[in-house]
């Protein structure tokens, strides 16, 4: 893992493919990496869909080795819903696979002059790119399908939808899980559509014939693993609750604690809660057929997913995520499993962030375009996405846009992007991370719903102004350094409340990579990051007055503890003052 | 003039008229008025179309008096398009109007909870406030006729078409012209979204009864006036082009210097200039009928205005201005007038920025939403946003909106709004206003082509990237002053080569305000009124970052000088260092 495949998608005569040594990159893996390249080689001012961004896919530090959890790659540009540096990242199967084929990261550059769409065939023989044309506007299972009949059921693909070739803002990347399902998806910030500006449909990565990657220290690094897999087993969260529930275990929860975002942001709890559950979704899994328990990829211990099957016991999606069940949920009052399920579906097929959708959804119901609690006309609005119409283009745009062009004046955005699953009135910690991540509003990147309402890693008031901004600046940092290991970041649950199980963490780096890091090492890179980060965005335009949410969290209470969002401005500007 | 008409369209009970003092904002007048009221009373990180945000109409310091040529009304709020301080100004009878009325300024405030559409009629009696639910989504036109039906044809009308309903970002406010038609439009900014917002449709102004405003020493008012319009009368400009040909007279001049916009900026000449030049224009509405010279309000001495009159010889609509017929024209590759005259009848109806709806349907048909060259598409186009359909939608929010939706990168904006009809490689001047002025691309904001191309104010190379920063400087500031007084922009090119004129001017509002204004209070006041526009746009986020071209711009060549702006950030950045 110490070389990056460079594919110059617009050189003159077709793509032309290089491979570097890591160089300065040494050190980096997955958002460290990605914002490290983009930060440094892409202008700040560039247009999201030109020639001159970037994209970069990187497996994390300990990625390809095995190492429990591992599993997670991230991708990184010039995001084209937020104008500023992007990292979104996503499980499956590619980060591994991509790791023990050798790569550090593959960057697409360029821009096609025609309209050939193309692939990338990635083999321990070297890497394709060729026109895949046949692929065009197929939706992520179906491509799948074909790239599976052609190059055999042993691969991990990465690919874009209908959205991505369309170059929409709310755009994801697919990755397949271990049966080769499109499920995993490197969601937010509209990565899939700079994937689409590059005219590359697929990453097909095949590791026959390679082996897990060998850490510096073996015996050293298996004790270690050992005693991580360990720290994660007996952790409440990572050891029971999301293997029984998945993370929609937290939809309960979050309703109880009054901020869980219904019908647009109106209200903190939701009439229907019971009935989309984490709870009742295993059940409902269970009943069918399916299954409450699963890994998103090989190693994976948590095993959060899960697979979803229809009334008819046939497979329909992955078991949708906290996050897509409350933005197609609550947030448009619908209560129905089924079509969150079938949304779900839709979204991962036509190449889009459920977050984003939903929230946009929400949107377009304030606007008049469907009922709260119409299922199928939501489901109606998502299929337009797919056929490219006038509609499904705005709201394949994102909630800013489609606010804009609806004339909504209540859009729950930071910096453009859809606010997630918790209200930040209500939850002022992850308000605090919404306001001031450099990645638009993004509950993973400083995710401090686990201290305010699940008390780990301490305990903070949720509905109190004290702690917050140091809570979200300590999360933000550790976010921003697990990120650039591969970990999955539910790790952090028992690494926040665990000392050894940290250590155990850092033990495995050490052994793995031959280095002597420390605690306080592990919180320099993820300064770094965020340092890099932030830098891009002073560089491309934001400042202080973007690290804000919109003025109705600040004037306009929420039930039912009827609290606005009142962490003052200046506060939220020393987040980043360590 | 020493009273502002409060209108609070959100108090319970329904909308709450207030006539107040004109206190603090003694001695504004038009932009200076609204800028002092957006930038003092609106939160500048609002929403445009919340109850935060205020619509500001004000006719300037000489409005109403019987000086020539002071018939601009000022309007001014939070921009939905560009997220700044906006001000849009207007020809019209409105302006003077008003100030015989005796307002300095009207402010509409709040937001009404329910759906009614307002109308607001002024009279010498006071001011009503009533439900005007029957002309909801009425085209300008239609809208006036049925005001006039009503009110009688003594008075003046200001309007939003069926965009402001829609809260549109690229709609526009009307007012009509002697005639009573809804021509003349403060078109920027969406100004007419946030009439939209506050639920007004129209205020009709009736000044029977009402006398000129009496200056405070009459006759040396009488005097400078007199002066003034005889320096008016001297200059080539205003004395001789403008009178016979209208702005158009410019389509010939600035595709000589290869800074006519064509196909979506890609080029710096049109092939079909002569077909829609001004000078072939005024053939056409001198042959079939209508006018090629006309006052837009009375007063006009330079009456650069027409009337176009179909194949027919009946009326469609006033002489499309040189911006109006290159969006639509060059920009799009059409040279038809007649197609031209169409749109530009159908924007003035739907209420929607001429300048944006052309620069958009670029951006559309570079998108592939139609060929260049075909004005039928390009009617159609234009239909969908009175139709209200998704498509519509997206294009009445104009180009940034319409890019980003259909994934188009190159998009000709600067803060969001649509750069008018020079393009800023080939006449560098204007790209430095373009680039910094707080409106957002905008050639009235430092007309720097007068000194660029036609000389007028001294000599500057439009292709050198010496003395542009300076000159746009200058010109920004007396600009600023002169939007204050409520003249049309175009006695600029008299008072910049004409000192006797200029000081005409100063004598004027002298003896109008019993003032003693030198030059120098008068550059003072510009620079006063682009310093708390600057402070506005400052706390709403914008940095120098924004005040930057796009950067293809910078990369992209453009014929027949293959020339780039290379005026350096740096420099730019010095443009209020004064």
């Amino acid at each position: 893992m110490n070389k990056i495949l460079r594919i110059d998608m617009g050189a003159a005569g077709g793509p032309k493919t290089v491979v570097t040594e890591v160089g300065d990159y040494a050190g980096f893996g997955g958002r460290a990496l990605t914002s490290a390249v983009v930060s440094k080689e892409v202008p700040a001012t560039c247009h999201p869909l030109s020639a001159e961004n970037k994209l970069v896919i990187a497996p994390g530090m300990l990625s390809g080795t095995t190492a429990a959890m591992s599993g997670r790659i991230s991708v990184g540009c010039k995001s084209p819903l937020t104008g500023g540096i992007k990292e979104a990242n996503a499980g499956g199967q590619a980060s591994q696979v991509l790791g023990r084929l050798g790569y550090a990261a593959i960057v697409l550059e360029g821009k096609p002059s025609g309209d050939d769409l193309y692939k990338v065939v990635i083999t321990k023989d070297g890497v394709r790119v060729v026109a895949a044309n046949s692929l065009k506007m197929l939706g992520n299972y179906k491509t799948v399908e074909k790239l599976v009949a052609e190059h055999g059921n042993r691969i991990a693909v990465i690919s874009i939808g209908p959205a991505g070739e369309m170059k929409l803002s709310a755009a994801s990347i697919a990755c397949t899980d271990p049966e080769l399902r499109p499920t995993r998806h490197a969601g937010r910030g509209g990565v899939g559509a700079v994937m689409g500006s590059k005219g590359v449909k697929a990453i097909v990565l095949d590791d026959t014939g390679m082996k897990m990657r060998s850490p510096k220290d073996p015996e050293a690094f298996k004790e270690a693993n050992k005693r991580w897999v360990e720290g994660l087993r007996k952790h409440p969260v990572t050891g029971e609750a999301l293997p029984a529930y998945g993370t929609n275990v937290l939809a309960n929860v979050v309703n109880e604690a009054g901020a869980y975002p219904t019908y647009n942001f109106k209200q903190g709890r939701f009439d229907g809660v019971a009935k989309i559950s984490g709870e009742t979704q295993a059940e409902t899994e269970t009943a069918r057929g399916g299954s409450a328990t699963h890994g998103c990829h090989r190693g994976c211990v948590i095993r959060c997913s899960g697979i979803y099957h229809d009334k008819d016991g046939k497979y329909l999606t992955k078991q949708p995520e906290y996050e897509t069940v409350w933005a197609h949920g609550a947030n448009c009052g619908i209560d129905d499993l089924d079509s969150i399920a079938m949304l779900d579906f839709l979204d991962d097929d036509t190449g889009i962030d459920t977050i984003e959708m939903g929230a946009t959804i929400g949107v377009a119901m304030d606007a008049g375009l469907a009922r709260f609690g119409d299922a199928q006309a939501a489901i109606n609005l998502v299929k337009e996405v797919a056929k490219g119409s006038p509609l499904g283009r705005i709201l394949g745009s994102g909630a800013a846009v489609t606010g804009k062009v609806f004339g909504v004046e209540r859009v729950p955005v930071v910096k453009g992007q859809s606010m997630p699953a918790y209200d930040p009135r209500a939850v002022k910690g992850i308000g605090v991370t919404y306001a001031t991540t450099p990645m638009g509003a993004d509950h993973t990147a400083g995710y401090a719903v686990a201290t305010n309402l699940l008390k780990v890693g301490g305990d903070v008031d949720p509905l109190s102004t004290r702690g917050q901004i140091e809570l979200s600046r300590n999360l933000q940092i550790a976010t921003a350094a697990v990120d650039a290991t591969g970990m999955c970041l539910f790790v952090a649950f028992a690494v926040l409340d665990q000392p050894e199980t940290f250590q155990a963490l850092i033990d495995m780096i050490n052994a793995c990579h031959g280095l002597k890091l420390t605690a306080d090492d592990v919180a320099a890179l993820g300064k770094k990051v965020l340092s890099m980060e932030r830098d891009f965005n002073a560089r491309a335009g934001f400042s202080a007055k973007h690290d804000r949410l919109p003025d109705y969290f600040k004037n306009e209470a929420v039930a039912p503890h009827n609290v606005v969002f009142d962490i003052p401005d200046e506060e939220l500007d020393q987040v980043f003052n360590w």
